[in-house]
């Protein structure tokens, strides 16, 4: 692991929490973008070190929409950037940890992307990504 | 805000979740504190870009215990570092966030904190730290 890359924030609505989140942390919302394959539709605020991220779902089985129905909205994963996702995701599952894909998938911000079960890293989401 | 300053992980046990975290970030702890008037036992693992900060409940009744008999072990809260906290919590109170506490009060790694109530935050506990 290199750094905390971003903080995945569950959401009903972008178009509720992007003024509320600009207001919280003081800066413009400086992009969205739709990631199909992980049925959600993001938008990304920046920190300075570590982005923001909020989640909304665009389909009602995604995994965002069943987080939602569990938990309610709040904190969904902490991602991770590694510069080299397979060697990180080899290193991880020979420690015991669980990857929740076998090879890396595209993610949102032109990223590669690996998900690790919650149940090997006491309860929290922890999300693998690579810059292409 | 100015930036991530550290991610809090709510675990049952430092003793089993030291361990493991130092597996998963591939990094070592390099601080424990109890931090009495919160109620908690922290450990510290720096990620170069903020902070991960495990919680372990030193009493029966503290948030901790609370949070992990309610939601479990996982993802507590976010802290942002701010230069100047009364000044922020002004700013926040004014666009309409609840803080937890109307004065700062003394947190883990000599900092002045004061968390917003998750309630206007979309579920998100919010911590606000500054450095003493």
């Amino acid at each position: 692991m290199q750094k905390i890359e971003h903080i995945g924030i569950a959401v009903k609505s972008l178009e509720t929490s992007i003024p509320l989140f600009e207001l919280l942390l003081d800066t413009k919302c400086y992009k969205t973008e739709t990631v199909e394959n992980e049925m959600v539709k993001t938008a990304f605020f920046d920190t300075k070190n570590g982005k923001i991220e909020l989640l909304e779902t665009t389909a009602e089985n995604g995994p965002i929409a069943k987080f939602l129905a569990k938990k309610g909205e709040g904190i969904h994963h902490i991602a991770f950037e590694v510069a080299d996702i397979k060697k990180e995701m080899a290193r991880l599952e020979k420690e015991g940890f669980v990857l929740l894909n076998t090879e890396p998938k595209k993610g949102a911000d032109n990223k590669l992307i690996c998900f690790l079960h919650p149940k090997s890293t006491n309860g929290v989401l922890i999300e693998l990504c690579e810059s292409c």
